[in-house]
């Protein structure tokens, strides 16, 4: 039932995702070096909501022509259960990662019809000394710093209709070719707006199964994708399989997911099969548990 | 009461800084390029131990020569309150950023009597097909993953002699002139051993007082170091200062702290004056909260 | 400078508290009995804001008149940092205490320009069988359960106007007496509306200075008022005193603290002289740290 | 398939609980009431792991010839993912709420081979005026408060084959009967050592289903149980079910977790029936999720 592009064999199955709220928001600086530093440290620890609080990524460079302020800047995105959920996390990730770092400044990365407080919380910090300023529907606050001020938005928009967990694994029979093949598709997804790849380099080695054996877990390593239990446990991975690498995604929109996971299997079956890699498949739980279903074929 | 460096004032007074809790972990990879990936998304939102957990850092890259494994690494510091409150840290931090970074194991990054789960808890994560090896005095786990094995030593060093909130506050007439000498006194305490810097870029820009005139807050904007409040209220700047930036070093010895504020002080007074900065202050409590005093003119 | 009232010294000293964040909810249930097993649940663990995420208790009963679906009920206060820092407080107590509670239902407990959510979170629960309904200018929430429904009010309100840690200590030279002497206080002070007591029983013996000596602690036991320590440290006991206790005060203005401490200091010089209650003093930072001073002479 | 007692059925299921980790502490005081003031305070906000932290509770009350120091006491359990987990549990708990309770002590309350610190972090409250002293095999701390010494253990037991969410599920055609007869079962429960019943009262009346249909919620109410839904979705429940109430149980072994079960089922089957209870069945996920199953019938 499967299909093969260019060599690589494509599963006939779809990645199971889960419905997330999402926010954006503009880092902008002197320099776009600086902007990218504070982007960074803010997203930084964020790849798993469960184990971080929420899922954190940049999504993409700004040239001065596209921030409020004329800088150059940094979109990023954050993911997180619920809105409710993403207030902390806003808070302590802008609070001590941008209002922090030299010459910042922080805006609205998302329009929607429901909004978050962005400079709400920030603009305490001010202590009585800090402005108001509202440009357009827009409120600014302006926050004395010790080199200058701190300008951040009021509000940035919040949608529900986010998803996380879109995602593909790659196999293949050349651990480095694998490792290349997967570093293009992320190049390729950072192309696409409105989404992340929120694992260090937007590359997951250690995909899991639901289920442990051991308590107090609810998810443990994918065994059967473990190429060095290949001879011990009931194996998905063939003799030629040396690797496997997953890119998990997610987006503000369904649509973002979609067209992120079609980029990234495009980027793996163009040049994938030179590289050693055989196959492509998707990590999904039956289609109980998530709202939303990629079916790889229908995005080749 | 103060003295002149090469045309730099330097104030007549100390940082105070407080104790705390620090443990190093080595984190390799197949190339330089990955282990720094890891480490810099396990390190990321780390600046402030209130509002991230914990305070994380690179202390240092490592040759293949220097490692456990003879792969290239990169040796993180982590500081909280006690060893207790690292455990949950080291966890999530290894379990979410390094764990799942393609090629990449973790290692014991300092040795010291009293000892903190490394691999502890994420071994669990091979629900049984881990296997243990032991060399020497450590303890290893090999965990399968989907391109091959993770592996991590079982326990790490943890002191309780480590400093946290050495720092010096740098102040100048010009504000690209001020950054470039803050990034080369940060690139200076690089080369120290045993500590980091862990605001973004190593600068902070937002330095507070405590106190607060709002609920709920007990630190808000240090008003009498912002330069835009300077004919408000009572200021510590002059007319001629524009910005003042803050360098803030943790580390796992006072000794180092000490030589790191040091060498930060050295760069500052090297270059200094030629790029704008006219005086180096530091910031206390008036002594009573913490336990350690770094005077600034001990150290030049 | 001190007075003495019925036998009992007054210190010439003052009880500094800080601006807090404060909500009410009002708990119903079939019984008084479950809605104050309901409650005790919700507002467990909630003794310190610092250690626990809030501090939680009980205001007070209310008959079937007084509740908003004619059934008895109880009113819970929960105080934080800021309305944002409520939200998961609410989200979590509620959601693990009292939706789960049999025959449990939740409305607002407070009545302010500001509001935060209550059934918001809670009604998704209801997997899209929720239903809402309204009732003036209130929304409720019906979420289907096993033992037929949940119903919940959307909105309760919140203030910035709260206040956290009135205090007094009470000193005596009977063990007994004195602590019969400070429950005699809590029971004064649970008749005051709009404010909690939040330490066990309302009464806490472990009272804190700023400061310590050990690494990443910042309060520790105020040795000048333990009694094993008279004879090592420069103490503020006098050598009849064998213990003391401190009543910790919450409340959602400055008045209903006032109140509070006042009609807490009259039960204490109303019987405590006889139960060997020596001298009443109040804890304070200097006056700088709090926003709000509560002068005992001026309670009397 | 299912069997009828005492005209009450039994369905032919089983619960599905999971591996968890737990701990025994036993707190003593001047008397009964302060103990478990101290105790209940300690286990409140702690029905969940999920959304507390930790599953709490009073197993037992203790006379002063059961506890060490030969004063009236409590046996409180606390319930967790690993024991690293516990560690932040123990130490807010018994830091927030033990220590500054007034009178109180605490001490081990589980022998096992393993573990957990219990005044390790505390005793830094004393700021180096604590002492140890050893009896046996226990070194305890005493740190001076402000009413004399808070003695406590230097550590406690931990096992890691506790289990969490053993169950059973009450159907009855008269709410308050049904509610009665839960009663009694909890109270039987409560009579079996080494096991508590987390929830408000030991009841749950909100079962809930594993998935949902909005994003960021895995559970959600269990429709097929909620008696207001029988004539919209695919019910459970037979025309005469008015309402259903779940006991969960959580326990140091999977014996005592098997002997509550059966404690509370004879409740429910020695004189559920006049008071309307008609059935009753458990709560599993198939089987694939939890380590231990507890098949009814084996537990008559």
């Amino acid at each position: 039932m499967s299909m093969t592009v260019n060599g690589v064999e494509i599963d006939d199955t779809f990645a199971e995702a889960f419905g997330m709220s999402g926010t954006g928001i503009i880092i902008t600086a002197d320099s776009l070096k600086w902007a990218r530093i504070a982007a960074t440290v803010a997203t930084g620890f964020g790849t798993s909501v469960i184990g971080c609080g929420a899922e954190c990524g940049i999504d993409k460079e700004l040239s001065p022509e596209e921030t409020p302020d004329g800088r150059p800047g940094v979109r990023i995105l954050i993911f997180g259960f619920s809105p409710d959920a993403l207030v902390p996390q806003i808070r302590n990730r802008i609070g001590q990662c941008v209002l922090t770092s030299p010459g910042s400044a922080c805006y609205a990365g998302l329009q929607a019809s429901q909004s978050l407080g962005l400079g709400k919380a920030p603009r305490y910090f001010g202590d009585g000394y800090q402005t108001a300023k509202k440009l357009g529907q827009s409120r600014y606050w302006r926050v004395p710093v010790m080199d200058g001020e701190f300008v951040i938005e009021e509000e940035t928009g919040v949608t529900t209709e986010a998803v996380g967990g879109g995602n593909m694994l790659i196999l293949g029979c050349d651990r480095a070719g694998l490792l290349e093949t997967a570093e293009a598709a992320v190049d390729a997804i950072a192309k696409v707006d409105d989404v992340i790849t929120p694992f260090p380099g937007g590359i997951v080695r250690s995909g899991s199964k639901v289920g442990a054996k051991y308590s107090g877990m609810f998810a443990s390593t994918n065994h059967a994708f473990c190429p060095t239990l290949r001879g011990t446990v009931k194996s998905e991975l063939g003799p030629d399989t040396l690797a496997v690498l997953e890119i998990v995604i997610d987006g503000l929109t369904s649509k973002a997911v979609a067209d992120a996971m079609r980029a990234g299997l495009k980027a793996v079956t163009d040049t994938g099969a030179k590289r050693g890699v055989t196959r492509i498949t998707a990590g999904n739980y039956g289609g109980k548990l998530g709202q939303h279903h990629y079916h790889l074929k229908e995005l080749i």
